[in-house]
Order: C-alpha cells, then sequence, then structure tokens
C-alpha cells in the first residue's frame, strides 16, 4: 500500500460558489474567527515545533499583499492565504517562534492535510505574484472571488490561476525500469522521465512523446496511476506506468544528462538503503549506484508501487 | 470498443528539441517545401470537400500573422501554423475552393488526426491571441522556439502555452449515471459533470470536490478513463467514473439548471433515437426525455463505454 502523495490532501471547503459574492468575501475579511497563513517567496510559516502551519488573525498582520480565500474549515471559519513577502522579517516574527519553512520541506515534515494547504497556498499566492497584468492588453488587473480570478478593467479579459499539467512515467519492461537524470541532480540520483503536456495533447499522447524525445524510446499501455499537485511554481503531475515497446535508451533531446535502465532488485536495494530521516533529494554520492528520489516526489510513489507489485 | 476521443491524434513530430534552434525556425521557414495550416478566430481553412486541412505554401499567405511551428511531417517537410484572421476573405480565398470551417464541426468531419492537428493549431495560435502582454511586467513579449514560448524583453520573464486541466465524470450508482444540464444547452441535453482543476488538488480530489459543489453527491472510487484536449480556448479534459456514496443529487451552486439521474435504458435509448448525421448539440427537443452529448465530446465516450460495459 503506497501513501498518498505529498500536497494533495487540501481537504478544506472550498467555498467554490460562495466566493463569488463579494459582500461574503468581504464579511469573512472582517471575521475575528477568520484566519490566515503567511507565504513569502522562501516558504511558509510554520510554528516552533515544524509540524503546524501557523493560523495568524487577519489583524496580526501589518500591511497585508495579496490575500486569498482558501476555503472554510470545519468549525466554519474562513482560511485566507496571505503574501507576507514586504512584513516578514526573520527577527520579529508575525508569530511568537513562527519561522518560515521551504515548500518541499514542509511536504517532507507536514501531516498530509497540512502538507495539503501550504501547497494550495504557495500556488495561489504564487500565481497573483507572477500574473499582476492583464496578458491581452497589459494593464494591472483586479483582484476578485477571493483571489481565484483576475479582472482586467481596461479589456475586460476574466484570468484564472494557471496549474501546468506534467506526465510523468515509468517506462517498464518486465523487470526493469527506465530512468533518467537531470545535469544538476546530486551525483547518483535517477528519477522518472517527465515533461509539460502540450497543446492539444492527450495524456496518453503526452507520455509517448516525452519518453521518445527525452530517450528515444517507443512505449505502449500508458496506463494512469496517480496525480500529485507539484506547487513549484504550478504543475499537476500526472503519474503513469507504460510499457516499453522498443529503442535503444539513449539522451536524446539534451535535456537530460543520462537514461538507464535499472532492474526490480537495484531499486529495491537503493531504497532498503537509506537512512531515516535522510532526504536524498539534497544529497549525492559519487559511489553510490542508484539514488532514488524522496518520498516526498510521485516518482518515488510509482517507484515504490511498482516495487509492491502495483504495476 | 469505444473509438479515440476526438481532438487527441495530431500525430506529428512536434521537434520539440530542434525547435528550440532559431537558426533551424528560420530555415524552415525559408524552405519551399514547408507546408502551412491557416486559422481564424472562426475555425481553420480546409479543402472545397470539407474533409482536408488546407496546407498551404508559406508564401501564398500574404501579411502573416502569428506563425507557429507544428512540427515535422513524415515526409520531412516542415508544418506551420499561420493566423489569417487580417487577410483571410471568404470571396477570395487564400486557395481555391478554400473555406473555413468551425473547430467542433472540424472535429466532427474531419478524420481523427486532422481533428488533432487542428486543435492543435487552434489551441496554440488561439493562445498567442490572448497573451500577448508579460503578465509579469505588462510588456509586449517576442515569440521564441517556433511560438511555443514568448519572453519578454523588459522582465525575462518566459511564458508557456496554457492548458487548463479539467475533470468529468460519470458518477455511477448500479445502474444508473448522475448527469447535467447546463442553462444554455438545447431543451432535453444533458451532460456529464465537469469542472476546472483548481490550484494544488489531485485529479480525484477535483473530481470529489466538482460533484460536491454541483450536484451535492459525495463520490468515492474516482477512476481515470482517459483525456481529450478541447481547444475552446485551451483545455485538457480528463475523463473519470466514481462510485455514488452518498447524499441527494439537487442543483448545489447554481452553474447547472439541473442535475439528474437517468438509467442506463434510458441513455441507451436515446442513443439509438439518434438520426445518422444529426449533431444533438446543435438541437433541441423540448419532447425528448434525454438528449445525449455528441460523439465528438468525451462525455460522450465515456456513456459509451459505459453503455459497453467498460466502467
Amino acid at each position: 500500500m503506497v501513501p498518498p502523495n505529498t500536497f494533495a490532501g487540501a481537504s478544506l471547503d472550498r467555498a467554490g460558489a460562495r466566493r463569488r459574492d463579494e459582500a461574503w468575501v468581504q464579511a469573512r475579511l472582517r471575521d475575528p474567527a477568520s484566519r490566515a497563513l503567511a507565504v513569502t517567496r522562501e516558504g511558509i510559516l510554520v510554528d516552533r515545533d515544524g509540524r503546524t502551519l501557523t493560523r495568524l488573525p487577519l489583524d496580526a498582520i501589518p500591511a497585508r499583499g495579496t490575500t486569498v480565500l482558501l476555503g472554510v474549515e470545519t468549525d466554519g471559519s474562513a482560511l485566507f492565504g496571505v503574501d507576507v513577502e514586504h512584513v516578514h522579517d526573520a527577527a520579529r516574527p508575525l508569530a511568537p517562534g513562527a519561522r518560515v519553512l521551504g515548500l518541499r520541506a514542509a511536504g517532507a515534515l507536514l501531516p498530509q492535510e497540512l502538507g495539503g494547504l501550504a501547497a494550495y497556498v504557495s500556488a495561489l499566492l504564487g500565481w497573483h505574484r507572477t500574473h499582476p497584468h492583464c496578458s491581452r492588453c497589459g494593464a494591472i488587473t483586479d483582484v476578485h472571488e477571493g483571489g481565484h480570478v483576475r479582472r482586467c478593467p481596461v479589456c475586460r479579459a476574466e484570468h484564472h490561476p494557471r496549474t501546468d499539467p506534467v506526465v510523468i512515467m515509468l517506462v517498464l519492461d518486465g523487470e526493469r525500469v527506465l530512468l533518467g537524470r537531470q545535469p544538476s541532480w546530486p551525483a547518483g540520483r535517477y528519477s522518472a522521465l517527465a515533461g509539460f503536456v502540450e497543446a492539444a495533447e492527450s495524456l496518453e499522447e503526452a507520455v509517448a512523446r516525452e519518453v521518445l524525445e527525452e530517450a528515444g524510446v517507443q512505449v505502449r499501455d500508458a496506463r494512469y496511476v496517480s496525480s500529485q499537485p507539484w506547487p513549484f511554481p504550478s504543475s499537476l503531475m500526472l503519474g503513469f506506468t507504460a510499457r516499453y515497446a522498443g529503442g535503444e535508451a539513449v539522451v536524446n533531446d539534451g535535456e537530460l544528462d543520462d537514461v538507464r535502465w535499472f532492474t526490480r532488485d537495484q531499486v529495491r536495494a537503493a531504497a532498503a538503503a537509506e537512512r531515516d530521516g535522510e532526504d536524498p533529494w539534497e544529497r549525492g554520492d559519487a559511489n553510490a549506484e542508484l539514488l532514488l528520489p524522496p518520498p516526498v516526489a510521485i516518482a518515488r510513489r510509482l517507484l515504490d508501487g511498482w516495487l509492491a507489485g502495483d504495476a
């Protein structure tokens, strides 16, 4: 049984209909029961123990940056997200003991649902940060619907948060799996091939194209496994397995450093060799035959599923 | 056996690596063997018979609008897409007998692969039409990589074509399926529930949220079936089935006119009642109990799969 993907699990009520009511959103902003998560470019505000997201009263945040409505919690109170980039001061934190935790670390350390919330607020505020202007006419747009829409006051265009679908796939051939490595990764690390879905592709077409482009290999029987929000800044990872159907695996388009077949035994040994609590993402090992991606990545969940015999 | 989804199937080599070579792209633009598909806001240029996309030499198009590289065809020649909005004149067509066919009709009438090409070129040129400006700083951006990237000369931001993932799902409960209708649809028509994936949601979470928001119903066991490019303007439909798990089906968030359970027999009868060649999308029938979405829509493929016993 492979655990759920990190960064999924933000299970609060997103209040999709109610947030279109501007008066209701404004009332939530004035409601003393409302709380907010605070985000900077470097990460998200967590409590001293590093295991809880810091929920601040809105009036505890001076000079709020972009403020978005995340939804309504089970106790009925509203939860907002606030960009505190310009007021955050590590020496004088917004709450006693609170500190900023990087988003990837947040995914690894926080309980499932809080990791999901961290991804949600980071993705939404990240979109506002990079989309203040209208892509159609260049004007500054206005925030509506609790931050889920930006509207252009000049050309009236409506803009929605961006979610970029990415296919990520294990190419399987009996007892072996095709993995690749990017030049920037620590020595020894390999992971699943992946790439952005292009205009007017089905997911299955994107899987086949990416594998051919990156590794020169044909595949068949692309099969969806699971999906994962990946807010760096706004990807949605769509995990697949596919069967090897021909071609010799070689680095093809210059995006990868190496592509290589590994046996199930090699992958199992690499998983067993990891020391508890260590994040192989950060660590290189020139002597290691294979370092796996960390559990925070869907690639690792796909590999764990393969080891468990799911694929 | 349900046929593949319309608008998938653009199987040409997209030349993802080579298009990053500006000199290579420029040489393809000068190559007399290169051809182009021509697109307006209303649709795509097709030959007299309406069954073939018109492939024009590039120099047959005066004052070309945005020009994008679609890829390389099997004979080695490059295929471009050109926005001819400003030079298209129905009375003096760019090629003898050529006419503009709406994209939805193109999907219904053209062979699978040409429907895929029509979707691809329309999605890509549609993105350029609505994204000339930098969303970060508002400046006019430059076209690079054969039209697959726009770069800002002022703030250096890089912008990629947008693909918006949408979940679309049949909620199943034994012999019945939950469908909904939008107020703008012809009388009697119902289709699968659907909605945009939001920031930091897994597909399965989006399925559950949308069904609850739109119809007040809980689901479990969301299962991916297939995907479909839906270039109106840039959606990627992700088709699911899900099992009914509780709640009474009622219109919930004001987006739908009605939600209703239909039996498998009712759906089968509705499919049988269609007259050949008729597009139920365009036609209302106040007396009909149920009009199904047309085969061009993945919703119909999902329903056909359910009738065939796939789900």
